[in-house]
């Protein structure tokens, strides 16, 4: 299989780290995208994911997956035991519902704030820029970092005691975050201790 | 189990037509929430889902599970066949994406629309609004229209030849886009049929 992708992007990380996790990066070929050029909102690209966005997983059959979850929830099913994405029903809701909610209320949040109240990827690429929308965003991200240090009261990941699709959400967040010059507030030590955890796991290092 | 909603609300529906279509509308107790006056955004709502947000699914043993999509991810594994969400690792991996797709490019599009640049749901509960942001929004929901349109080229639903939870989020779509004054453009003559036959399914008639 190949992904299409751009390395030191946030979303490109959340797979690979995926990728790593299960034990698959050897199995890959990564064809670079340009994306600061502009590549992925040409023609050929958006052939492959009409969303013009990174990264995309293509088949050995010629099949394009995008949307870094429905990629992870891909391999999850396709290779191995499922330890991403949760094994019985109950799990898989709880995994689901609070990878929706790290998502929506951090990782594309701090991305908002990013692409809307900084220069983001610049004046050719930031075709749409809201400020006041951007400025918005980066509250909800703060106020979701104390609700993702609640989580951690009793468990050593998000989701529970293993590592999960919740926590590569997050660390791809905290990878927008460092490049919109947001730091995890002191005060959130279960948050912090939870990332250098995770940035200790293996998986991290052969990810980038 | 219990479902604690509104009815006649868009993110309600997709649960309400998940239960539909899994004939589980008879295993659950509605509990009504008056979101008109603001009791999601209360204490005791929010210990249920910290998004303030409805639908939320209580199972007997007093888990809460909130995100539409998660609720349908649980309901499609705990109950039966897997009819909702895809049973290969491909076929997960594709609804997940189109799900992503037409909720991003569509239905939440259309709902930052109707809360950002109209009335929404009136000045108590719209206490951010953007009117640029929901001008924006709303070609994007045009645009995904058009897109959606072209997934029925070959099939009858929008994720193969399979009813999924992928034309719930469509459908919910259309309520929403109902409720902002916003109709299927004359010439997207496959998504309003489709439209037409997905109203004619009984769990349709059932869910409301
Ligand atoms: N929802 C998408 C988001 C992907 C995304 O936004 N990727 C960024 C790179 S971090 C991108 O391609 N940006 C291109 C652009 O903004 O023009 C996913 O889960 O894959
Ligand atoms: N992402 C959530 C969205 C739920 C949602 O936004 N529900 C609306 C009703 S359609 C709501 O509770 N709105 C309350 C508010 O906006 O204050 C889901 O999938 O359940």
């Amino acid at each position: 299989m190949k992904i299409h992708d751009i390395a030191g992007f946030a979303n490109p990380l959340r797979v690979r780290i995926a990728l790593a996790e299960k034990g698959l990066l050897d199995q890959v070929e990564f064809v670079p995208v340009d994306v600061m050029g502009g590549e992925h909102r040409k023609p050929a690209f958006l052939a492959k994911n009409p969303s013009g966005t990174v990264p995309v997983l293509e088949l050995d059959d010629g099949t394009f997956l995008s949307e870094c979850t429905a990629i992870t929830e891909y391999l999850d099913h396709a290779h191995g035991e499922k330890t991403l994405t949760g094994r019985t029903a109950l799990e898989r809701g709880i995994i689901h519902m609070l990878q929706r909610k790290v998502e929506a209320g951090f990782l594309n949040a701090v991305g908002a704030y990013f692409h809307h109240a900084t220069d983001g990827l610049g004046p050719v690429l930031e075709t749409y820029q809201n400020q006041d929308w951007g400025r918005h965003q980066r509250e909800i991200a703060l106020k979701t970092l104390v609700w993702m240090d609640g989580l951690l009261e009793e468990h050593d990941y998000l989701a529970g005691d293993q590592f999960t699709v919740v926590d590569i959400t997050a660390m791809a967040g905290f990878a927008f975050a460092s490049a919109a010059g947001i730091a995890i507030p002191d005060d959130l030590t279960r948050l912090t201790a939870w990332h250098q955890r995770v940035t200790a796991r293996p998986s991290l290092a052969r990810a980038v």
